[in-house]
């Protein structure tokens, strides 16, 4: 259709101000953080209200145009990566908390509300939310739905998809629906949890409730070294078979100590092979009773040394060097890859070694820092986009250790998504009757397709072709779109 | 088609002595949990393997033949109702456990699997199955994940869905899939979830992985009684606002109390006017600590007498009174009807005392038995169905009851699910375009509708009915059904 025309049809239910045409006003939006994926948008429109979303779905449902939703732009997977021929909805402008309820212990949040917002606004009240990924200073709850995001904290305190009770999305025909209750269950097929992870292919989140929970009494975080990666490994598994599960338990090897140290100067030992973050929280009692048990286990498990923060200050030096490990390794390499396959934790150290292998056979340097107490690894391979080969190696290096993660029976994504990158993987992960299920769910959704196409479920063709393309001669995954 | 001819192609891959069709043999499966609701069904199939699931579902689909899963039949909403021209699935044969990772701590075992046998099987490792449904001992896992079942403890450990990690299931064209994994998230849209709580509409559960967790260290419970039943709801809402999530917290009224008492002699105080059980567990550190916070604001809330069950086996009898209270209740009337409503915390007091009220408005007895930690209430409605109009006045009562729990900003089931029972209600809960996209969802699993029909998401043609029928004319919601 004809784009003029087309933005006059928008322009009716959507001041004009906030519809981005000019090449200047589109350019920032070319990607989300996979910066390695850039699309320019066609159009880019900044919705206001519910009103307007509708009025976009259904002006886009007509006129066969897809829409892609992007919160703050964070996600790791390209879930956001915009299409060249559709709409990106923006919905930063959605950033209102609309109501907190302290007694029932849960908030009304529109989508493009930060993460971290959510718990300043609740701290007065003694509550928090808990899921909190390590880019919730900036991330959104709307991109947090969508990728079912965790965080250092989801051991203990569960995934997105845990801490939500309701969402309230259109669908795209512009329909407005409520998904889930104020009560713990809701009747009904689990249209809530479907929405949560869903990448955008299914609906345009319009409003939240989240649960809260209250602060805990007490936080203690112990640091231990090791001496070697695999002991850390056994440790982590160690703990959680003690009948512990501690509020975060994170690891770092060597490489990522080293870029950290040097960034944070979080007083991180840097002769360790690697290092053991874990975190107990609950009332004084419990906490000093947990973390007696807890250096126990770390120390049968061979531990060189041991060090619980001895305040909060440090406590928080401890996370901020955990937190900063991506922007660390960003100053020591030109380029980064960051992989999030998620494995069985009994197989963390055999993975782990298998992964230093895999480092030499790429010759790529890899540092690991990861939410070790649910195996879900953040390898993150260093590489130089200038140097002819090695964008290209450090993509078949991510796949290497995706498929080796569905090997050992995990996953290939733990809470950054499928999106594009991963797209390719999925056919590893899933059957084709399973994919089929897929399909046969988005169209329940989303018949036309017009919700983010070519995102997070690839199609049973491109599957067939996977093998094929990707793993016999090592060719790129996606051709078609542009470099950076 | 010819039930003769249809006997024979199913033959072709089942048993022939595994398809009941003789009058007798159908009739112990006329009803389940919820007796007020029998239909015999034509046949009646006991498959042993996932093949001759796949062969029943395949044979049904090109007959158009419905087909009714059933497990342990012990559901109080009717989901497992047979359908009168239909096959009714009988899962028992799916029995065994077919591993256990105690390093991972899961369980992969077979739907037919009563619940209470997980936890039985795995007490030597040390670990146990959270959910625990009242009916634990008899029902099955199959027809826990049916239901998304919950149970006294689910305030602290989660209902059925935070407790599984993957299903094996069967498509209505036979067709064997797998949702979710060992790794705590899966990518894809989240079918796990979906089929979780989906009462049959979806697929035939073949294969559950269940999370098992380390038994505590100590386990303590408190009985606190009230003169006041305002005071206990008020209570409840007071221990969660202190920040203390209980392992269990359940509450029982007069009427439910005398019963229980005289079936069960737990040492229930006969004078209270509702008594709250509180379980706290944990390491013995913890535990003490708790208890002592629980055991303040109890007394600060008004508590006349609290009682610390002395040791494990007093403690086990405090909830055997509690777990027993639907078959005491069965002592001292003809017949009670449970209802099943949820509703946010922060009502308890308010929609406790309106219950009273419509007690004597429609004149029936009404003990109170419930889950208040999480709101989930479960009533009994004393009636005899022997009285002409008793029925009837019960299934208003009820009908009031969930209609007051959504007018709340509650839900018509907590945990035992629409099926039959609340399918009007259903109306009351769902706006016309959320029920539609539930029929969207449901056609991309089971495009002809073979899988349970007319259970659990009302026909958008009921709904518009459902005012006229039920409400203003205090009809029954289901004169197409024999009644017992």
């Amino acid at each position: 259709m004809n784009i003029d025309s087309f933005i006059e049809t928008l322009a009716l239910g959507v001041a004009r101000e906030r519809i981005l045409s000019s090449d200047a006003a589109r350019a920032p939006y070319e990607c989300d953080g996979l910066t390695m994926f850039r699309v320019r948008p066609k159009l880019v429109v900044l919705p206001e209200t519910t009103k307007e979303v509708s009025h976009v779905l259904k002006t886009c449902k007509a006129a066969g145009v897809p829409v892609v939703a992007r919160g703050a732009g964070t996600g790791l997977s390209g879930g956001a990566t915009p299409h060249a021929d559709g709409v990106l909805l923006v919905m930063a402008k959605f950033n209102r908390i609309v109501a907190v309820d302290p007694l029932a212990r849960t908030a009304r949040v529109e989508p493009g509300v930060r993460n971290l917002a959510i718990s300043e606004a609740v701290a007065p009240l003694g509550l928090y939310y808990a899921p909190d990924p390590s880019s919730q200073i900036a991330c959104s709850i709307g991109g947090n739905i969508a990728e079912n995001s965790g965080g250092v904290h989801c051991l203990k305190y569960g995934l997105t998809v845990h801490n939500v009770l309701a969402v309230t999305v259109a669908l795209d025909d512009g329909e407005i629906v409520t998904f889930g209750s104020d009560a713990p269950d809701s009747p009904g097929l689990d249209l809530l949890a479907l929405i949560i992870g869903s990448e955008g292919l299914l609906a345009i989140v319009l409003e939240v409730t989240v649960r809260l929970l209250p602060k805990p009494e007490e936080t203690k975080v112990v640091m231990a070294s090791f001496d070697d990666i695999e002991k850390a490994g056994a440790a982590v598994s160690a703990i959680i078979a003690r009948g512990i599960i501690p509020a975060g338990l994170e690891m770092m090897d060597k490489p990522a100590l080293a870029a950290v140290e040097d960034f944070v100067k979080a007083g991180y030992p840097l002769d360790a092979e690697a290092l053991l973050l874990c975190e107990v929280d609950g009332s004084v009692d419990e906490v000093a009773d947990e973390l007696a048990k807890v250096e126990q286990v770390l120390r049968d498990g061979g531990a060189t040394e041991l060090r619980i923060a001895r305040d909060d200050a440090e406590r928080l030096l401890f996370w901020k060097g955990r937190k900063s490990a991506f922007p660390a390794v960003g100053r020591i390499s030109p380029d980064y890859y960051c992989m999030d396959g998620t494995i069985p934790r009994k197989h963390l150290a055999k993975v782990l070694k298998r992964m230093a292998e895999m480092s030499t056979e790429y010759g790529l340097r890899c540092a690991n820092v990861f939410h070790a107490g649910d195996g879900n690894l953040h390898p993150l391979i260093l590489f130089d986009a200038n140097v002819p080969g090695e964008l290209e190696r450090a993509e078949a290096f991510g796949a290497a250790i995706l498929e080796l993660s569905v090997e050992v029976g995990g996953t290939i994504t733990g809470e950054h998504g499928v999106g594009l990158e991963k797209i390719d993987q999925m056919c590893a992960q899933f059957s084709r009757a399973e994919l089929a299920q897929f399909h046969a769910l988005k169209a329940a959704f989303d018949e036309t397709g017009i919700l983010n196409p070519g995102k997070a479920v690839p199609t049973l063709n491109r599957c067939a072709e996977f093998g094929h393309l990707h793993v016999h001669h090592g060719e790129l995954p996606h051709p078609e779109l542009e470099r950076f």
